[in-house]
């Protein structure tokens, strides 16, 4: 039996006409004589207009049951696609998540998935050709319906692809698939056949929004391939999947950018043990995710610590280090908005060098002042002034030649 | 442990004004000390606006999948109104069909209700003061979502509370209980305190809309106190229950009357075995209800078959009796679509005698013509010209002295 795992989101189902082109797609695998798992999001809009209504309702509503209600959105549009499908004569039904079962854990709005058993849905499989399941949504021990947070029909899709060991799971979007970097900002962006896992991560937590990164992770703990392709063209997608040879045989794949980041520097912060801790532990206890942190060499028992947070918790952040400010012992606050995080990716970086010199070098050619830097083993990233986001994304496209293959590792 | 079990209709959930006014009805018992099971139907105009884009999407679209998709009603009705008792802080919890679980079978639409296990209920019970339980739904073996038909939350309610062997069952509505008969034709209409089982079955048949048949069924199968009232006030209003001796002390109960309803007859039909079921088998295949029959006496071996059929299916009749002149062998096919059914209510007319008599003598004596006649145990039915049936229905009120608790039988 080939399984065949297609998700559709949210603009793909929005309505009647649109449902139309889907199943179209739908259709395609099951005439080759393929079993098509179809995971479907709500309608457009839908997710929203029910949060909405929650929050009318209530101002802290309950977790558990603004699940129960957002998780009817699938269920409105699994069911009416399983309608087209049916009036074709397609031997077809719709899956809920209670009913699949996708069991997860009771943290509702946010569930991760800890198991889908097969069993029934192998015996869907056998009487039905499609099965249409509701993405986003799986049920807890108690039976008691859980969502998966936002973007969760991609992870839907992949652990399904995965439980069911399915050939393939196409993600279908409304871009072509992963490109070396944002097309808007930069012509030549080119699309890329094949990416590995790790590189989609860090392309995705980038900001390259094609695919939710849980689904990814998802996708590289199960080995499961997965093909992000167009809803609106038949052309060939990207494929994410394992890293080979063939990948690493190139430098760079990639130039990912972060506008949504705001730098943070703690001045003369005294430099004893326990500093580190009574700065970031009350800050990821409000939930601030701190990235890039770079703490100055020590002079007269004093340093300068400097890391980045998400420009929309600067407020908090400084709120939270104000309050702090005696018990860390440091001089002054300083923060900036108008930064940028550009970061370079590539898998061919583990056994290569240079990668580094050569952007630095690239951007300091543009006089382009380098803010900030990390490194990871397959990424290099800096933060410059936002006003060169551009000029710094086209510029690096072109020295690691993006829009011709990628530039290609010294023989060492 | 106390159990009361309340049941809102649609314009009652209406909307986040309607819904607050529900909670402080659901809020009394519970002060009280009781456990509460709330049964709530879709927010008004929900269900048919599900059922228009299920139209829409398929001429015949899928009744499983209609089912899944009408059910999205009751479980956002039931989710947001589970936030406002939580919001209050009651320990209270949606339950949808399936995590009751409701079992029926698997006709999907017109659902039976086939067994409640109440050990999950009782369990939830424990962990909650009130459980906000999705009308009008159930689940099938194969953990299908099926509904139980129109009104069907009337049903859920009363099953609900004949299983978990509750105090008592309120259904709210927009009217204050049961009427001697409809108050807009007859103002001296007065509310009942008390209705047996079966004269609510007579009544709600005959138009007096205020629970769904099927629900007063249950409750008579599994004697569930039903008490109808008014979500506007905190009047009394009233139990539909076990016929007692209280109720027979009294003749008549009430009018009912049904204007929906149309007149045929086939004149000189071959008098032989078998002609009815020649006449009402075809008709019973199509899903008419034939109600009043009469068959005049023979005369030359031909005799005359008069019925009536709710008035929007005359056509269809008409078009299959047409079809059937040569088998079955009538001379001429009349039809009267002016007609109106009268019926005079009351358990008290299995001891007692004369009831019939005083309704024919009552209609006459206003000149009002008796076009059919048909009697039950408990029932006097008179078909009569459309135009006479709110004199009717008056008259029949008041020679009944319905408005003055109804007349006594007399000691025979």
């Amino acid at each position: 039996m080939n399984i065949v795992v297609q998700k559709f989101g949210g603009t793909s189902v929005a309505n009647l006409e649109c449902q139309k082109q889907v199943m179209k797609k739908v259709l395609r695998p099951y005439r080759e004589g393929n079993k098509v798992v179809v995971v479907l999001s709500a309608m457009a809009g839908e997710t929203n207009r029910l949060l909405t209504l929650a929050k009318e309702w209530s101002e802290t509503p309950d977790p558990a049951e603004v699940d129960s209600l957002v998780s009817t959105g699938e269920q409105v549009s699994c069911a009416l696609f399983t309608m087209l499908l049916k009036q074709q004569g397609v031997r077809a039904r719709s899956v809920l998540g209670f009913q699949a079962p996708i069991h997860t854990d009771c943290s509702y709005g946010k569930a991760r998935i800890v198991d889908i058993d097969t069993s029934q849905l192998e015996h869907m499989l056998k009487e039905n050709d499609v099965l249409v399941v509701a993405g986003f949504q799986g049920c807890d021990e108690q039976r008691r319906i859980t969502t998966l947070g936002r973007g969760g029909s991609d992870t839907s899709a992949v652990a399904l692809a995965a439980a069911l060991n399915a050939d393939v799971c196409e993600i279908y979007t409304d871009v072509p698939g992963v490109f070396t970097t944002d097309p808007n900002i930069c012509h030549e962006a080119k699309k890329l056949d094949k990416i590995s896992y790790d590189e989609m991560l860090e392309m995705a937590s980038m900001g390259a929004k094609v695919l939710q990164i849980r689904s990814v992770e998802f996708a590289k703990k199960y080995n499961v391939d997965v093909h992000v392709r167009s809803t609106f063209d038949d052309q060939e997608g990207t494929l994410v999947t394992q890293e080979d040879i063939d990948m690493e045989a190139v430098l760079v794949s990639g130039i990912a950018y972060d506008r949504d980041q705001a730098r943070v520097t703690l001045v003369h912060v005294r430099d004893e043990p326990g500093i580190s801790a009574a700065i970031f532990v009350p800050l990821a206890e409000k939930r601030i995710l701190v990235d890039m942190i770079i703490q100055n060499p020590s002079k007269n028992g004093r340093t300068d610590m400097t890391f980045t947070v998400p420009r929309a918790d600067l407020e908090q952040t400084l709120k939270v280090l104000e309050s702090l400010k005696y018990e860390i012992g440091y001089e002054e606050l300083l923060y900036a908005e108008n930064v940028s995080k550009i970061s370079i990716i590539g898998v061919g970086m583990r056994n290569h060098s240079g990668v580094a010199s050569r952007a630095f070098k690239t951007l300091s050619d543009e006089n382009i002042n380098i803010l900030m830097i990390s490194t990871s083993e397959i990424k290099v990233t800096c933060l410059i002034e936002d006003k060169y986001t551009e000029l710094a994304v086209r510029t690096l496209h072109k020295a690691f030649e993006l829009e011709e293959g990628g530039v290609k590792p010294e023989v060492s």
